[in-house]
């Protein structure tokens, strides 16, 4: 049970439009956002956190009709947590494309009347930055005391700091990387090529035929499943454990745990996560890369800079390894930036960073600890 | 450019059934199996060479009617090099379910009158070693020089060991592991579910219908070819690489020369590679555990083997990492077997075994040329 409470869901309607990175533009778009805590006075204790793959706006707490619908990272935001909502004002925002509320390829497309399926403009992380950033000003918030994200969620919080360098204090960089590795995007493509070459994908408008690309999200699930935990953790919790006392000597039924884990995963996963999304997003993350545009070189993309920062990372992640995370710190340390650095030794893999370590969380705590002295919350 | 020359598949008929693990039989079947260099008077100085996943008995040397087809261990075996067969007569067998012409699922099942499809029987590491014995016993073959494969291949060398103590000197398992982990058959899981669900794939019947389940088979080929590779080689030979100057923007079109190369990989593989071979073969993967009947005690089960033996990994193999050949040769030691391990500094990851590196090409020259000196070859 959550100590947070019941939260709100709550709606901002766009009709300036968002210039996109493609050059494509979003108009007429509505964004779903939620809040914790109180903003106080100075406006000075936000802390705006972005939100990975498969993840929403309902980051803490509970909804009121569905309690059992915790919030996908309440372990570390609530009251009295490591990001404590009794000082702090936490905000979570459904990026634009995504399938959980704000405007994405399920929605209506102005310019068609039709639903946007793949459609959807290409969104990128940067993109992303931006639509916050509206969020931001709607709220009345000019300098956020924190950015945080994991995973694409900690891309985002990069970025960030390179797009609005004066919006913020600090940044914390959580399992994350500065740009995807080719075996990074190998996973992604093949899990696109799975959700595109199903039959039922309909080049994108499988709205209108009735019908959901689910074998394709199914594979596109299991495959990313893999990548979440790392070897060791798969071993541990399923090792070469069988379903039955028996071998069944089959290539389709399941023989082993892990089969049974995994397709299940699938499964409910395709019954509720939209194709055209999980698309955009895999793309989000490929296309991500800040130093591109510096010739590959991240020192000098990071230069401008202005936050403080911690960056964390899990031993056994091998999805976005500490070799990732440390190219981050050894960027910002080119650049005389002031950072932490905390190798987490988890044995969790990529997912490490959605559950409740003492020692991770106790980092995450006093970095929050040393903000909240800073502006007096 | 082979020096081994040209060679001819050769066929053997079998109609006593073949008892099988899973307690069906395979009756009235035929084996295609290659033959490099001569047998020596003493029938002493054979070598059979164990194929793995995709690979088929055309293990050296060109085929007359396509001198392009260069067998897929050419770099390995043949005259001079360090599997010699000026000294060495070897022998590859392909196995019963494959799909390069030993009777496998595209054949017909005496039983029905149809093609086999998904109805040909689980065929077993084991299985499969019980086959290639009735060969060697057709050929007159007794005592093998040695026995050597990588990967899969590897299983059945060391499989060979257990079932066959008396009837091998020496055994080469090279890339390998006693038993898949979690992660393994989670990936191979994957794989075949991305098959069986393509709607082509019919059941396993689908040459009736006259399709193939291509989308699967590439989705298969491309998760493969990821496990093959290791990260850091990928990073080297695609890293962020784009395939135009200019970014598309697309979810569906290729950015990356890592797609490019991945999609290349699964049409070539869709097109020749049949998928019910893909499930049985994934499958004996899957089910390959000696140590299984001994509680899991890897050391009892491999307290049968007679053979010297030589394990070789490759430091980058994150299929079947050293740790996992360190357990084999861990068991061999604590039954004073005679074992040496090489751990082979390469980059290449899985893929290493089937390279041309100096340091793993030596060791396996020194441990023939000790071969040769035993059998006075």
């Amino acid at each position: 049970m959550s100590m947070q409470g019941h939260v709100t869901p709550q709606k901002m309607h766009f009709s300036e439009a968002l210039k996109l990175r493609s050059g494509a533009t979003l108009r007429d778009y509505t964004l779903v956002y939620e809040t914790y805590g109180r903003l106080n006075a100075e406006r000075s204790n936000a802390v705006l956190v972005c939100h990975a793959l498969n993840a929403s706006h309902h980051v803490a707490g509970t909804h009121a009709d569905n309690p059992k619908n915790v919030g996908w990272w309440d372990n570390l935001i609530g009251p009295g947590k490591p990001l404590d909502t009794d000082r702090f004002f936490v905000i979570c925002i459904n990026n634009p494309g995504s399938c959980f509320g704000s405007t994405g390829p399920m929605h209506v497309n102005p310019d068609t009347g039709r639903l946007y399926g793949s459609d959807f403009p290409v969104v990128t992380v940067e993109d992303w930055v931006n639509a916050q950033a509206r969020v931001l000003d709607r709220l009345g918030i000019h300098q956020l005391a924190a950015v945080m994200g994991g995973s694409l969620g900690g891309m985002q919080a990069l970025s960030w700091t390179l797009q609005y360098p004066e919006r913020m204090r600090h940044a914390l960089v959580i399992a994350s990387a500065p740009s995807l590795s080719a075996q990074n995007i190998a996973f992604n493509e093949v899990a696109r090529r799975a959700i595109v070459t199903d039959p039922d994908f309909h080049g994108g408008h499988f709205y209108a035929h009735g019908v959901v690309p689910k074998r394709g999200l199914r594979v596109a699930r299991m495959i990313g499943h893999i990548t979440y935990l790392s070897d060791d953790s798969m071993e541990a919790k399923f090792g070469r454990e069988l379903r039955s006392a028996e071998l069944a000597y089959s290539t389709q039924e399941i023989e082993f745990q892990i089969e049974s884990y995994l397709r299940y995963q699938g499964d409910k996963f395709s019954e509720y996560f939209d194709a055209n999304t999980y698309l955009l997003i895999t793309r989000a993350l490929d296309y991500f890369d800040p130093a591109r545009e510096f010739g590959g070189d991240l020192s000098r993309a990071l230069s401008r800079a202005q936050a403080k920062f911690l960056v964390v990372s899990f031993t056994t992640d091998w999805r976005f390894s500490p070799a990732r995370s440390r190219e981050i710190v050894k960027g910002l340390l080119d650049n005389r930036i002031d950072v932490s650095y905390a190798e987490i030794d988890a044995p969790h893999g990529h997912d490490a960073f959605l559950l409740d370590d003492a020692r991770y969380h106790g980092v995450v705590r006093a970095c929050y600890d040393n903000i909240a002295r800073e502006i007096g919350a």
